[in-house]
């Protein structure tokens, strides 16, 4: 049984798409066929919804899941009358909080923070700047400005990490890599001296660093598990040696490696 | 008044935090003042939580309100007792789809896509590096692979957006930078014309241009009004001519701009 599912809002569906997607991770058994209908912001466009819909629940003889963020009424109720479980996430929340806050929602579409001139928007994207500036252990003079300093031996997830960082979180994040040189000192190295309470490690199974180097350099000295291990062994002496923080990356998403080294760290979330 | 937020959750709270966030924003009179409180998966971390909450409820003397997104039966009852409007969103929205789909959900902590074996959380991490490889014009010979390349004059944002839509869709996003070379020439830099059916163009107005760029160069030629003109209206004539479609970013967020491309062309989401 195969079930379609639609994530529908009269913004970007981001937030549709995140509560969805956790709501049917819960059931793992079941195949479902997602489809986003985002900037469905006019009565017109929600009937060419509303028809795309109905199509697919009678296709597959079981009602489609509807995902909706729409603040517009007009729009939410030519969605609402659709053959589907419609899963009305804004007003099954808003009017408990209304009653709380003993205030009216301004039912305006879009959320203050994709605002371009919001604060908590401009510095993500200094951040994500930031991030490529400080990349790969380059522009040490700015790591004063740093909030924290990943390292970690080459291909242990400080990229991905560190960008995601300052997207989500708006976290000023430079990365350093462990070189060769570094590990057979046994020493934090000689540019991270000053820095040593904005250090955090990242490491990772041999097995999967091994595996992540093949796809770049295949049958190198550089993937082999010999090579990988001894560079994971060598770094973790250090950073048991000069306390730094580790996280495994093995089988975390930078979603959780981030939001984990966070609440470690104390450093704050600046989504908002 | 200042109403304090809680986000809570057994994994990374990104969930409840994006839909706190989008429905709090309906309430743009009232200050909040924001926790998340991610891996709450015990009951004695519950209680921690609890606590916490209960603190800042007395102090308000107005309940706090809390976003929770847990899975454990025994750790949302700690939290549900608490002094707080509590939007227990799974439980608001789980029975609903498990009476639909004639399932019972696992009540599994984390959602399927951050399993780090999870093909779509791969194609990620490798459009992540796709967007850094093909940076600025850079890897031309690496275009081939690209879903969409995104051009426009220097600091129109393409850098932000293109690790954007990598991150959060998994597309694989190039970006090129239009030069002065380029724009007198007034067509379709050589490089690309190979991929004009994958080109398009960020703008930007004038004025928040020249204000973007003083933040790199204060008082440069290249951060003037009046450089800034020049360049959006040669390149929009190269756009206009070679029929290039073209978003204007002023006031979009990255989030905007991205979601409204992919709906524009047809490139599919991969965040699932």
């Amino acid at each position: 049984m195969k079930r379609t599912v639609y994530f529908i809002s009269d913004g970007t569906g981001l937030t549709a798409e995140a509560l969805g997607h956790s709501l049917l991770a819960q059931f793992p058994g079941i195949e479902f066929e997602h489809h986003t209908l985002p900037y469905i912001d006019t009565v017109e466009k929600a009937h060419e919804a509303a028809e795309a819909i109905n199509v697919s629940s009678r296709r597959d003889s079981y009602p489609a899941i509807v995902f909706d963020t729409i603040i517009n009424k007009e729009v939410r109720a030519v969605i609402s009358a659709c053959d589907a479980l419609i899963t009305d996430i804004f007003s099954s929340f808003l009017s408990p909080l209304e009653k709380s806050l003993q205030a009216h929602s301004s039912y305006s579409v879009g959320c203050a923070q994709n605002a371009t001139d919001n604060p908590a928007y401009i510095n993500r994207i200094e951040a994500v700047h930031y991030a490529l500036d400080a990349d790969d252990g380059a522009k040490l003079n700015r790591y004063d400005q740093a909030d924290i300093i990943l390292i970690g031996v080459s291909r242990s997830g400080k990229t991905p990490t560190s960008l995601y960082l300052a997207m989500q979180f708006g976290v000023f994040a430079a990365n350093y890599p462990i070189t060769e040189e570094d590990l057979e000192s046994n020493k934090v190295p000689k540019a991270l001296e000053a820095y040593r309470h904005k250090l955090y490690a990242l490491s990772i199974s041999p097995e999967r660093l091994s595996a992540i180097r093949n796809e770049r350099r295949a049958n190198s000295r550089y993937a082999s598990i010999i090579q990988c291990e001894d560079e994971l062994r060598q770094a973790r002496s250090i950073y048991e040696r000069f306390k730094i923080p580790v996280i495994d990356t093995t089988s975390q998403s930078i979603e959780e490696i981030s939001t984990r080294i966070l609440a470690d760290t104390g450093i704050e979330r600046r989504n908002k």
